[in-house]
C-alpha cells in the first residue's frame, strides 16, 4: 500500500511537491520512534543519575525536534500513517502504538464486548508502587468504547463509572475486559473492568459505562472529516 | 537544600560512594528533560516528515538511554527528587512536572476544594479534533483527590462518576474543578468537572467521586515507605 505525503510547513501550508512512500514502513518508523520516547519516559521515572547527565540528554533531544517540525499537519488534517474509515488510529493515547503517552493497550474484538492487555510501567504510577486511579479510568473508557463497537454499536461515552476495588499492580501485565449489556435506541450500556492477566478472576477496578450512538448530524460535527463514521467505523466513533 | 544521591547499577545494587548535589537544581534538571520527551511526542502526533527522518530520529533518541540508565532506582525506593512526607511528586502521571505522560496539570489548594489548570495538545485526542474521554477521567480522578485533601480530609478514590457533557477542545486552557460535599465517618464524597478557563460556567464534564480515608494498617500497606503519610501528607494519599 502506498500513500501520498503533502509537504507542509510549520504553518501547514503545502510546500512542493508530493511524495509517496510506503505506508507500512512509515507507520513502523512511527511506532518505533514512540516506543523510544517511551523507553526514555520510563527510564526518567526510575533514573537517578546527577542533574548534569540529565541536561547533556536534554541537550541531545532538543536537537531532534528540528528536524520533526519540518513538516507539521494541522490539527484538522488526519494523520497520514492514520486511517480514520479502517479503525488505524496511531496517535489514540491509549492504544495508539504511535503515541508514547499509551502503554499501548492491545485490543482484541469479541461478538459481545472486547479485551485488552498492557502493562503499566513506572510512569503511570499513582500511590508508591500502584497505578494511578485516573489511569485505570483512561484504559476502561478506551475498552468499553471496543466493547460498544464490536458489538454492533458503537458510540461516544456519556457516563462512565468506576469503583476501585483493589490497588492495580505496575509491571505486571493486565487484562482490560468489556462486555455490552443493554441497547436501548439509541444507548448501549457496557460493564467491564480490570483485572490481572494471571488472576482474570480476582477484579482490581470494575466499570460500567454508557455510550450514545452518534445521529448523523452530531457524526458530522464531531467526524467532519469523515463521511459516515459511526455507521461504518467502530474504532473512529469512540472517544 | 542538599540530598544523597545512590549511585545504583541497573540492578539497584548500590556501587561506589554516595554523592552529593543540589536537590532544586535536579528537580530542575528532571523537569527540563520531562518538558523537551513532551515536546518530542507532541511533535511526533503532529509531524508528515518521512519515514527516513523519524527513523533517524529514533537512531539519536537510542544513544541517549545508556546514560540515564546507569543509576536506576528499584520501585520501592522513593526517587530522590520526590518529597513523599512535604507533597512532591515529581513523577505523578497527571501532574508530575518530571513525568511526560502529564500534561501536566498545575492544581491549587482552596479551603474546601482544589483547582487545576492545564491544556491538552494533540498527544490526548480521542474523537478526532476532541479531547479523549478517558483522560478527562484521568484528570479529574487526579483533581478530587486534591480537593478531598485540601478540605482536610485525604484518602484514596473508592468511587468514580463521570458525565460527558460536551466535548473536550484541545489546545485551549482547561479548568478542572472539585469541592468537598459531604464528610462522613471515613468517606469523603467531592463534586467536580472540567470547563474550558474562559468559560468556567458552561460544564463539559461532570463529575462525583468517592474517597476512602485509610486506617493506619492500610496505610502502611499501600504507603509502606512512609510512618502516618494519610494523616501529615494530602498529596501522597491520593492515587
Amino acid at each position: 500500500m502506498r500513500t501520498a505525503v503533502s509537504r507542509r510547513d510549520a504553518r501547514g501550508d503545502p510546500v512542493g511537491d508530493e511524495v509517496t512512500e510506503d505506508l507500512p514502513e512509515r507507520r513502523a518508523a512511527v511506532a518505533e520512534l514512540a516506543g523510544e520516547l517511551r523507553t526514555l519516559a520510563d527510564l526518567l521515572t526510575r533514573t537517578e543519575v546527577s542533574a548534569e547527565v540529565l541536561r547533556d540528554s536534554t541537550r541531545r533531544l532538543r536537537e531532534i525536534a528540528p528536524a520533526l517540525r519540518e513538516r507539521l499537519r494541522t490539527p484538522a488534517e488526519p494523520a497520514s500513517v492514520d486511517d480514520l474509515m479502517g479503525g488505524v488510529r496511531m496517535f489514540n493515547p491509549v492504544i495508539g502504538a504511535g503515541n508514547p503517552i499509551a502503554p499501548p493497550m492491545r485490543v482484541e474484538m469479541g461478538a459481545d464486548g472486547a479485551e485488552g492487555w498492557c502493562t503499566l510501567g513506572q510512569a503511570y504510577e499513582g500511590p508508591p508502587m500502584w497505578g494511578h486511579g485516573g489511569v485505570s479510568a483512561m484504559l476502561i473508557d478506551q475498552l468499553l468504547g471496543h466493547a460498544a463497537a464490536a458489538s454492533g454499536h458503537p458510540g461516544v461515552t456519556t457516563d462512565l463509572s468506576v469503583r476501585y476495588r483493589r490497588p492495580v499492580p505496575l509491571d505486571v501485565p493486565l487484562r482490560i475486559w468489556g462486555r455490552v449489556t443493554e441497547v436501548q435506541g439509541r444507548r448501549i450500556s457496557v460493564t467491564g473492568g480490570i483485572t490481572t492477566a494471571a488472576e482474570p478472576d480476582v477484579p482490581l477496578v470494575v466499570a460500567e459505562g454508557r455510550f450514545a450512538r452518534l445521529r448523523p448530524d452530531q457524526a458530522g460535527r464531531m467526524f467532519g472529516r469523515l463521511a459516515s463514521p459511526a455507521a461504518t467505523n467502530p474504532d473512529v466513533a469512540h472517544d
